[in-house]
């Protein structure tokens, strides 16, 4: 089995019907249409690197689900439908468990949203994995960070925090018992991106973004591109009975700086919020709302009873951690 | 200046302007307007690793010009008109001066082919580079693989193996003196992308592919998509006068299954040769014709008169090399 070679490999495990490319995998570059009248083409990119994005602990069927699943929510967090994927591997090594789990895991997800493979690439190297994901949004609809206003209400898709305190568990800075280790590990490894969501909210949100580096920071770039600032009721950001079962401190550092969630944290006028609770069941999510946009800059954090929280922002950065 | 962020580095090297975009870098997604009607979007990925796809020693000028022209090839051998990118980054530190140097040979090589860089990602690991290029293509005229027929002319864009060439002296395995080790170092480092004939050939062209992995792998992938075979005249291939000053046993290695070339081999109807010198002179390259695709499948090599050489296609494989 380790004899595969490169064009072996994706021959076996990364080639799927592409029904709506107009060329699929094989050939120089794949060939997508154009998207229907009226929409336009968002793009992501994502590198996952292990030891950074993913323990090598991980089951290679989760890591093929999270490899997708980060770059879905950011189709997500911009409104759009996905349509299709290229894949970047290198490899330290041909592994037919591996890819084979890979290759299951990533390829249950592409299916269920609908999104095709459609080309890439598989190299010899440092395991990395880079996905590059193509969704439609209509032309000028696209959800940004950028339409934030003051007043608008701060939504959250669902709880915050899980990914971290699983992390923190396997750093062995954490004892969880069994069944919270394992809740909160499926958090970390195999996160659910909100698409369904995302496309529900074009029209209604103002602004959104994907949380992957911590409530507090990615609220920080949604901000900084509005021009705003922004009133946060620490204690009504939604949070697992796992972590509801660790100290205040540890709960709160997991739901404002833990990053790796993935729920879309979201703004929109408050005379929207009927509508964006209807939103929220049809995606079938419990939405929360933790608080509002201000015209005075900064973050102001508060608890339950209104006293003001001082608590440090630290967004995740792979060059300081 | 090692202590640069995540966010910085990407504002201070990588935001550059996107005219084409709806929405450019710095969002979730980018958002790139539906291409102009009757076209569709043709895309290619590609991942380079270091001391696989480059060596230590390459200036990161260089390296930033590489990364995107092999990208580029593949929308050329598809007869494409570049339109954006994404880039995927990973660092094993922050460099400056490494960083000021890619980016500027990668944004130079962009601007030259109208391609905007429209986003990406940037983390800490072992250094990888992985660009996703996309294009604009008519919905049935993109060049395939697939096209050639028996009797057509197979065409190449320019001489190879000067890139292999350039490789086996950095191994030690040949001396060349001063001036063919720069010009064949050239060819290795600096590759051009063959956009412009790539485009010229839609319609003219049956297939097309660009010479990544060796002339006779990267023709045996058109002969299997084609289900053809095909006769080359080895001597008529072209090549530098560096290579050609080697011993004609080397030449015909670095010429055959060198790789790293980026040119372009093609196939055409012979009753089209004409507008086909017509569409490399518009290039700016003189093609050269180097066999025919023939009916009877596998590859036969011949010299310059006709005598029957064997020679072992041996394609670039990442697992196997």
């Amino acid at each position: 089995m380790n004899d595969l070679g490169e064009f072996e490999l994706i021959e076996r495990y990364f080639r799927h019907p592409t029904p709506h490319a107009l060329v699929g995998p094989g050939d120089d570059c794949a060939v997508l249409p154009a998207p229907a009248a009226g929409m336009a083409l968002a793009v992501s990119s994502d590198m996952l690197v292990e030891g950074r994005h993913f323990l090598p602990t991980v089951p290679p069927r989760l890591l093929g689900h999270k490899a997708l699943a980060v770059n879905l929510s950011d189709l997500a967090a911009a409104g759009a439908r996905p349509l299709a994927f290229t894949l970047a591997l290198a490899l330290p090594r041909v592994d037919a468990s591996w890819l084979e789990g890979f290759s299951d895991g990533l390829m249950a997800l592409a299916r269920e949203h609908g999104c095709e493979l459609v080309g890439g690439d598989v190299t010899a190297g440092p395991l990395n994995i880079c996905i590059t994901v193509f969704g439609e949004v209509p032309e000028r609809g696209a959800l940004l960070r950028s339409g934030a206003r003051p007043g608008d209400e701060i939504w959250l898709s669902g709880p915050l925090g899980d990914a971290r305190l699983a992390l923190e568990a396997f750093r062995g800075k954490v004892e969880l018992d069994g069944a919270d280790f394992r809740s909160t590990r499926r958090a970390m490894e195999a996160p659910q991106p909100r698409v369904v969501l995302g496309q529900a909210l074009r029209g209604l949100a103002s602004a959104a973004i994907d949380i992957s580096d911590g409530l507090l920071g990615d609220l920080g770039h949604v901000m900084r591109a509005s021009r705003v600032g922004a009133r946060i009721d620490t204690d009504s950001v939604p949070r697992s009975p796992a972590l509801a079962r660790q100290p205040l401190v540890l709960q709160r550092e997991c739901c404002l700086n833990g990053g790796d969630d993935y729920e879309l944290v979201f703004t929109a006028p408050a005379d929207a919020a009927t509508q964006v609770q209807a939103a929220g069941e049809r995606a079938g999510l419990a939405l929360a709302r933790i608080g509002r946009i201000e015209a005075e800059p900064g973050l102001r954090l508060v608890d339950g009873a209104g006293r003001p929280l001082t608590f440090e922002s630290r967004s995740f950065d792979h060059f300081r951690s």
